[in-house]
């Protein structure tokens, strides 16, 4: 037995509730990997008795092991007794472990916690994971050694923190034919973005604001440039659309190009510049896209009222219509919630010996970036003289991108054309940019947005 | 067999994805009662072998009954081989027909739908409903007889139609204490103060245009009254607290009271109005607060950027933070969506005999509205003489009222007083509201709306 002893009250096993059963079962015994943030909170959670997880699910739960790497720092968040007699160097030790019946890995990275979740799995323990690298990179192996052992692999907390998105998917919408979803699922990012708009202040500016407040970390990349993102982008399409795909197969761009001037214009037309991750497929037998790159998105859609740190998922469905799920897309507790959620969906199945459903993966084929159809918004810095714009206008038209307006903004030194097109194809746009870097009268293309939307829509 | 046969293309038993289990398990055979907008839509969906549902779940439906009130009404909407020999006028043949194995209810009213689910869960078939007065009024005895044949009894589509609440508080949130529950969860409603807030015009006006739209009935008061909002604030509560509550048991305003001038007030103090089913307990052992009236909610807060027909819920919860989802909150197809998450969820438990998690009810205290905190805006008609601002002060005074600001809107003949109050007792309003009109100087109390969100942050 733990050191602790069970994690809820004694009295518990007879709930005093009207009409309910007369026994609880016995609590699942948990063992936990890693023991950060998240993991302290789901601790405090399941060990505070006054909280109530069991009598409000009738299901006790019981942390009985925690690995983490220094066992011997002392965690005053914990409390006194806290976790001292639960604590192990060796992860192994924790999956190995016979009185741990369920696996809770909040490590991050791929190694070693995809061995350590495979060994779990594969000796008939459930798993729950907030790891988005690990979902994204492995999650068609993890899925089949769960079916094969008919356990439980669940990952809610890996997307969008608190947002329950993977229920909403896999469950809510089961039978659905899901046809597009929407993220704003980074949430340092969508904070730079929101104070630049609300502020009217630079890139630079919010991006230094964001690590004061400790939204972002001092080296930034993985939010800015989008590599988050694209791994929850990668965990969207492959429960939406069964799909294999991981995240190196999304197609990437961050929010550092996008300039106040930019998001200033935007505004005047009626948008919101939100870094999305996308995902969409036009029919059963269609490839599917997935992309992650900042967006042009109508004032009037729900997601661009989306502020400050706050994730959304929109997700519109065949028959379903549009959804749109909003919250905390990281911090402990929330995060610690979504895990909760998920650990009593594995503990139930646990003591119910019911096999979780599965879900059916194929191959699937990815759209190119180059064949998506879009608006697009081109910022262009240009040297003021006379025939410039016919020069750039020449070249849309060579490539076959109509332009909807432009406009010059700026002054003399440093003159800028800005452009929305028609709806055209990326690799025409493409082909535009590139022609127009070939111009001696443009300096650079200096930003490059997709609108979201129709065109109809839009106007 | 029905006249149809199985609803699923021939070649399906054996589904073609790599990898996947080889074996569909045997359709399910689902009776449905009542076959208006919504069983037509889960009907078509479910029939249509493109639409997937049996590959996309690993589980083939089929429906095998289906009860109307006159089965030889032409279906043009259905096909042409159409449902014909499903058709039948008695829905205890549906239900006691041996070959029904699940039965969806989807008829409205409490009665026959109430004897009619019982008698198909006391014969251990499980039950999908959509039928929000049903759950309203009888969710504790249903759920008592679901668990003794431990059966599922699933109601998603029943709370603001396609949007997957019942999930995210019975699953996601298991475990976690719920704070708060604010919802948008009438369209008819929304739609007329939305009308209201952007074009300007008066309530008649609104109303009619949505009359005009089929988004109110000729007869609206079950909208705008707050009847249907307080049925589901009624399934809201029984979800979020294990509570033992029924419609009659919400305090309930409705629209009707709120004009242009006080949304054109709101709105210059940076508020909109939305009519609110709010449902909230402070902790464990506290009375639970359950209301449905219009409210004043702040610009920035994600409910009030809710627009149209839409309807939304935002939730708080101690350790998820908070939490909102949105969507088609009615229509034939997003509620048919809803109703198929559940079939298939209660589908897989029929198959693998796997026992559905079960809920605990005690009975609950209620907070009665006159102990409700909150900040107040009142709207009266007085007569424009001197003295009527002290007479008015006073009486807010002597009932212990603290007032924010006042300000005097109209002409000299039809001259109004607004108030916003600081916080202060719901019983010392309605004190100061009848004191009010009391005063010869007072014609009326034309509005009185509470505002949403604490007086700090609205500051």
């Amino acid at each position: 037995m733990s050191a602790l002893g069970p994690l809820y009250p004694a009295g518990m096993s007879q709930p005093s509730q009207a009409g309910a059963p007369a026994q609880l079962p016995a609590p699942v015994r948990i063992g936990l990997l890693g023991c950060g943030n998240v993991g302290a909170a789901f601790f405090s959670i399941v060990a505070d008795g006054q909280s109530g997880v069991a009598s409000r699910t009738g299901m006790p739960l019981e942390v009985v092991k925690v690995a983490v790497r220094d066992p011997s720092r002392p965690r005053p968040g914990l409390g006194g007794s806290g976790l001292g007699g639960l604590l192990v160097a060796d992860p192994w030790a924790v999956v190995a472990d016979a009185e741990v019946e369920l696996v809770v890995e909040l490590m991050g990275g791929v190694e070693p916690a995809r061995s350590l979740v495979l060994a779990a799995l594969e000796a008939g323990k459930p798993v729950v994971t907030a790891n988005k690298e690990l979902v994204a990179a492995c999650h068609g192996e993890l899925a089949a050694a769960a079916e094969a052992s008919g356990v439980d692999f669940l990952y809610e907390a890996s997307v969008a923190g608190a947002i329950p998105l993977v229920r909403l998917l896999k469950d809510s919408l089961a039978g659905e034919r899901i046809v597009r979803i929407m993220g704003i699922v980074n949430g340092t990012t969508n904070y730079i973005l929101t104070r630049m708009s609300e502020e009217g202040i630079g890139y630079g500016a919010a991006l230094a604001e964001a690590q004061a407040l400790g939204y972002a970390e001092a080296e930034p990349s993985a939010d800015v440039e989008g590599y988050d993102a694209a791994a929850k982008a990668a965990i969207l399409a492959a429960i939406a659309f069964d799909a294999e795909v991981v995240s190196s197969d999304v197609y990437r761009e961050g929010i550092t190009s996008v300039g106040a001037s930019d998001i200033d214009f935007a505004k005047r037309l009626g948008y919101e510049v939100k870094l999305l991750a996308i995902t969409e497929r036009e029919g059963e037998d269609e490839p599917v896209s997935v992309r992650v790159h900042p967006a042009m998105i109508p004032r009037a859609h729900p997601l661009a009222s989306v502020r400050d740190s706050f994730n959304a998922v929109f997700v519109e469905g065949e028959a379903a219509g549009e959804l749109m799920v909003y919250g905390r897309g990281a911090g402990g507790r929330p995060t610690a919630s979504a895990v909760l959620g998920d650990v009593i969906e594995a503990a139930h199945h646990l003591r119910e010996q019911s096999r979780p459903r599965t879900s059916r993966r194929r191959t699937t084929r990815l759209r190119p970036i180059s064949e998506l159809r879009s608006q697009y918004y081109l910022s262009l810095e240009v040297l003021d003289r006379p025939g410039v714009l016919a020069a750039v206008a020449t070249v849309f038209g060579s490539c076959g991108v109509s332009i909807r307006s432009m406009e010059q903004v700026g002054l003399r030194h440093e003159a800028r054309l800005v452009f929305v097109t028609h709806t055209a194809l990326e690799a025409d746009v493409q082909a535009t940019a590139a022609g127009l870097e070939q111009l001696e009268s443009v300096e650079r293309v200096t930003c490059l947005l997709r609108l979201v939307g129709s065109e109809e829509e839009a106007r």
